[in-house]
């Protein structure tokens, strides 16, 4: 939980002291940003480019737990589970507006650092915040991000255009996110039952940074570009991989065949599930939050993606009838659904 | 309060279940939007005009009461709030995205409510609803509006634009939301008093409705453009004229003088206010909520706009040495401040 002690009271600087106060720190870089915040609206020219828009609501209690996220990494995530809707489109996203509502005992020191975080996430990512709203909250900490971009017409990848016979891939690894989340519970529970024990995260830095600090991933999108790979269809992964695929087979009115043995969980992820008595493929399937790319490509491009060491080739897609399933490592054929936990109950 | 008895819970839909019912109503209009919503982002299509993009956030127990508005209401304001920040940039809105977070008791016919009274905003103001986020919250209902529109380079007009010796207007009349409000708040407690005691807004229906189902004036916009009109600055009512009119200033570096007399209050406004023992001046000045445009024009156009009915013109632009004035009807000079109610105390 953040300090209040000897912090400043937002009530003193009042909405407009602390909108001065949070935008003077930026910094507009993108060509296409021609006024940012200050008016009734941000003026944005992208030319003859589509425009691609996506918006998500992140609240307390909800989405997060003040009780072990950093309000500077929340700010981060805030920025990326929305510039990820961007990229899943093949875009270049650009501007973002952020609107927060908190309680005015939340002090002007927890605006900041959650500011910073959003700030860095654009930073990092090459993202003008342009607008946004500010205003108390009786109900907790509420964050509602809307992110722009762009694309040329052409380069657009929608859910609905898959292809029976495509490739099924997927960027990095899945579950993790999950498992970090279940640790921090799991600490947070101890730490409440006996506040001298201090949280045991050690040796799990990167299942932890997964869950507090994803990153969206540009990088595949550049890396599909350098391999000249356009997916057929593409989503990103916030809700698990079995609801993703879901998405798109059901879009596209097909099918589709993963394989247990091929979808990439981390060896950390693996043994954190292990000692927690899960199964590491349902939290690869239905864990969420993992914010990979998942998409489909023509099988004339399987010889350019094989051994890229981000991407995984974890099934195919079939005709519409053949349903959707999950195959194994047995060999057995499973149904797939959008909650696993449900789908795979005692088994 | 909404009924639930009889209703429908949303657990039984599920998130993307809700999301297709809601979403099945939504017919695509204008020429701008690509795809609306149904995948990762939203695809618009501006061609060469600039892009207009605003947000807001509307929280329940802040911005609202849900014991005397009605869903249906409240969706439509929601959309207008949002449609008000891109007329006041003399844009053409085109497209809202819409984020919504409410309890899981909350019953699927009060979202239904919600919806559709953001739906017949949209249709009045031919706008497309392109996407948004469904969430489950702890803490009430939470919306938040992302508004997108369009125009000229040349025709956009900001806030930091005043010039000395420009004509201050305000369209409509100002204070009818504050006092709808007052008379609301009013009944509600009476009623909390007394449960057998019907609420009295008879014959109050303008300032009522100024409250709950505010409109925003795209049709000034259409209007100045019939006059061939173009404001120098412009701004839109949200805070109270006292505030607006000190961020035109503020940002244009310029001083004005407001004359109280001139100054537009509705007779309804005014009874009410005297009822309640309040300043109509004080309610004009910081109220807030009416939505009206408030802009600046330059002397020339005075022969233009000097008997329009919807359009009052209440003082100049002045050099930023002269500071921001209200010259009272008995001819005193008042220094404008945000916050009325304080400035005025004690008068």
């Amino acid at each position: 939980m953040f300090d209040n002690k000897g912090k400043t009271e937002i009530a003193q600087l009042g909405e407009f002291g602390l909108i001065d106060l949070l935008t003077k720190s930026i910094t507009l870089t993108q060509p296409s940003t021609i006024k940012g915040a200050g008016d009734d609206a941000a003026v944005l020219d992208f030319k003859d480019k589509k425009v691609l828009v996506s918006t998500d609501m992140l609240l307390e209690g909800i989405h997060f737990d003040l009780a072990y996220t950093p309000l500077k990494h929340l700010g981060y995530k805030a920025i990326q589970v929305n510039l990820s809707d961007i990229y899943a489109m093949n875009g270049t996203a650009s501007q973002v507006t952020v609107s927060l509502g908190f309680s005015s005992k939340f002090p002007l020191e927890a605006v900041e650092e959650l500011y910073s975080g959003m700030l860095l996430a654009c930073d990092k990512y090459e993202i003008d915040l342009v607008g946004g709203d500010t205003t108390s909250s009786k109900q907790g900490l509420v964050i509602s991000v809307t992110s722009l971009g762009y694309a040329d017409e052409n380069d657009i990848v929608y859910r609905n255009t898959a292809i029976e016979g495509d490739l099924i891939c997927v960027s990095g690894d899945l579950g993790g996110a999950y498992m970090g989340l279940q640790l921090l519970e799991r600490e947070k529970l101890i730490f409440l039952e006996n506040p001298n024990i201090q949280p045991d995260l050690e040796g799990k830095d990167y299942i932890v940074e997964r869950q507090l600090k994803p990153e969206a991933r540009k990088d595949i999108l550049n890396l599909l570009k350098d391999l000249k790979v356009k997916p057929s269809a593409m989503i990103d992964i916030s809700d698990g991989l079995a609801s993703e695929i879901l998405h798109i087979c059901k879009q596209s009115n097909k099918g589709c065949n993963l394989y247990e043995e091929k979808i990439p969980i981390d060896p950390m992820t693996y043994d954190t599930a292990r000692e927690f008595n899960l199964d590491p493929t349902v939290c690869a399937l239905s864990g969420g939050e993992d914010y990979e790319l998942l998409f489909t490509v023509k099988q004339a491009d399987y010889d350019k993606i094989k051994h890229n060491a981000d991407i995984s080739i974890i099934g195919h897609i079939t005709e519409a009838a053949a349903g959707c399933n999950l195959v194994s490592k047995a060999g057995v054929v499973h149904e797939l659904k959008a909650q696993g936990w449900n789908a795979f109950k005692g088994e």
